[in-house]
């Protein structure tokens, strides 16, 4: 897998006469060579070459991580008290004297940009490899999806959790860390982020976050949640009711659901990214909630859980086979209720398929 | 607070003969605005002038948040459809026609920086804010001290926590899921990073991550781990024995306890950061382990786990009244096993008072 993904940047590399690219984002470091670490704000670069084999360079504590991740070609260390963009330049130095190195330029801060240009002075590094790694990960392999449904499950295994801890009086943080606790003692090894429980006019806060809030009967529970597993992170958001509740918010679950269930069905290959976030939206419109849908219908997903592409209005991006997004309407009446329902899959021949399976219509608690 | 923060950073602008600054780093956002929030990959902005108010920008859905948080200025929002950048650039022309904006080099992205350039095409974005934004936020008020001993003693109870769970066959995992859990279940709303816990000698690998490793008697048990408290961060470390532990691994505590007690007590105003890590770094190096203490004696922490300084060799930052950091020494043998101990605390005119205050002499479970 490493291999392929590698020669096609390699062909790119040589079709734009590039001499190498200097990759900086982490997520594309483990997408490409395997090595999973956020360096926070240390360095930690992939180099790769037209003509040469590849090297990571890192902080000189994680080299023998890089080593025992499968990394077969060369992984080299700087100290924390040596300059990184300068040793950096020096290891592009014994491989190569190109002078044209593509970077990665939507990770690439103003600062590190100008140090590795003072480190490179001879070479140009104008050339943005972004759109060529995003195009790579933008197509999952059959691998990457079956680690992806793998993830999948371990979600819907956390809804089950989530749900069996609701009960009067229970707060939006218990029930969340009771969640994440009882899933990472089943050998799950974290969340693709932290998990959002929101309860009653909470959940009308789409960016809100987790609280101390409690639960009472008559409110509908909200759970975003994710899971990192097998490297793929998963994604979903059910919301549920807790003992009865108003027809307003039944009536906004049902839109909802409806908008959701015709998106999922109704993707398919060759339609835009556009044309799926219209088909949710405009149900969502007619029943005269469109100015409380607030943000797009989805996004990519992948080795991270916010990738490209976006999924809203406007976007000609055409939905091919193997891309993976999610598909998450949601209606949010500000001090009354909230309702998202997502559900993340990939793109078969056949249309949408999705990653989590835990039931959609309204579940009673 | 936030206002005489703000008075500071004004008065710089108008002492650089600079119109505005453009801030991007959804830390320093925090820090200045009180509004705290990681927009992902969106855009979140503070935008603060030499001559006009502030205001806020950042996705719609969050304006209400921004307002709740207690910011008395504009905050504005921009949709998914909508180009951020063009609509950041119309509210600062809409109050400022200036030519001269200084941004955060160290967060501001290539991408986004010519993205910023293209919609200020006549504004020079040369100057770099970071500096002094870093040397305001070096130095913790009165407050931020308290809210980081609060930070501290939750940091205490984590501990008191993960060392009850120890016991033959536990997980890596298991220990620090139990951990956060009962942690959160008693109101800490979240960790200042993932906690770290790692047993034997897999504790040798300083960065290595939270595993599925079961704990054996006769092994040591390192514990990395850090709470979000009152919106400051904790970050504390403690290596306890599990049973009768080696004569090396003994030897090897001793030698990390002794550095990092000594850096402790010695830590006094006007010294450098340099000096301080010499302290540490001299008695490890004596006692033959100097190529064993690969990392950095400290950094400083606040409203963020890491930020500006490192206390290393060769720095000559001087350390003064309010300044907060990390002291923290390790001994890493590979395959044998690892010790760090860590305190954060903060430099008082009587020299440095930690946050955390869990017994250091060597626990026995």
């Amino acid at each position: 897998m490493t291999n392929q993904k590698l020669t096609t940047l390699t062909q790119w590399l040589t079709d734009q006469q590039l001499d190498g690219a200097i990759l900086t984002n982490f997520h594309s470091v483990a997408y490409l060579s395997g090595f999973e670490s956020d360096p926070m704000e240390r360095v930690l670069a992939l180099v790769i070459f037209a003509d040469h084999e590849p090297f990571l360079f890192g902080p000189a504590l994680e080299v023998n991580s890089m080593k025992a991740s499968g990394w077969t070609y060369p992984a080299y260390g700087y100290d924390d008290q040596e300059n990184p963009w300068a040793k950096l330049a020096q290891h592009i130095r014994a491989q190569s004297h190109g002078t044209a190195f593509a970077i990665e330029a939507d990770n690439l801060t103003v600062t590190r940009y100008n140090a590795l240009q003072t480190a490179l002075p001879d070479v140009t590094l104008q050339e943005d490899i972004t759109a060529e790694i995003n195009r790579l990960r933008l197509i999952k392999t059959p691998d990457e999806i079956q680690h992806m449904l793998a993830a999948g499950r371990d979600a819907d295994r956390a809804f089950e959790i989530g749900f069996a801890a609701l009960a009067e009086g229970v707060t939006e943080l218990g029930v969340a860390a009771k969640l994440e606790y009882e899933l990472k003692l089943s050998g799950v090894p974290g969340m693709s982020f932290d998990t959002l429980v929101q309860f009653g006019a909470h959940a009308a806060d789409p960016h809100g976050a987790t609280s101390s809030r409690q639960l009472h009967a008559g409110e509908m529970a909200l759970f975003d949640l994710g899971t990192m597993t097998e490297g793929y992170a998963s994604d979903a958001t059910r919301t549920v009711a807790f003992g009865p509740i108003s027809d307003q918010a039944k009536a906004i679950y049902d839109v909802t659901l409806e908008a959701q269930l015709a998106a999922q069905s109704q993707a398919k290959i060759g339609m835009t990214a556009g044309e799926l976030d219209a088909i949710a939206r405009d149900i969502i419109t007619k029943a005269g909630y469109g100015d409380y849908f607030v943000h797009r219908l989805g996004h990519g997903l992948g080795a991270s859980v916010h990738e490209y592409p976006s999924i809203m209005a406007g976007s000609d991006l055409v939905l091919q086979e193997g891309m993976v997004f999610s598909i998450e309407p949601g209606i949010y009446i500000p001090d009354v209720a909230g309702v998202r329902i997502e559900d993340s899959g990939y793109m078969s021949p056949d249309g949408f398929v999705p990653f989590t399976h835990t039931p959609k219509t309204l579940q009673q608690f």
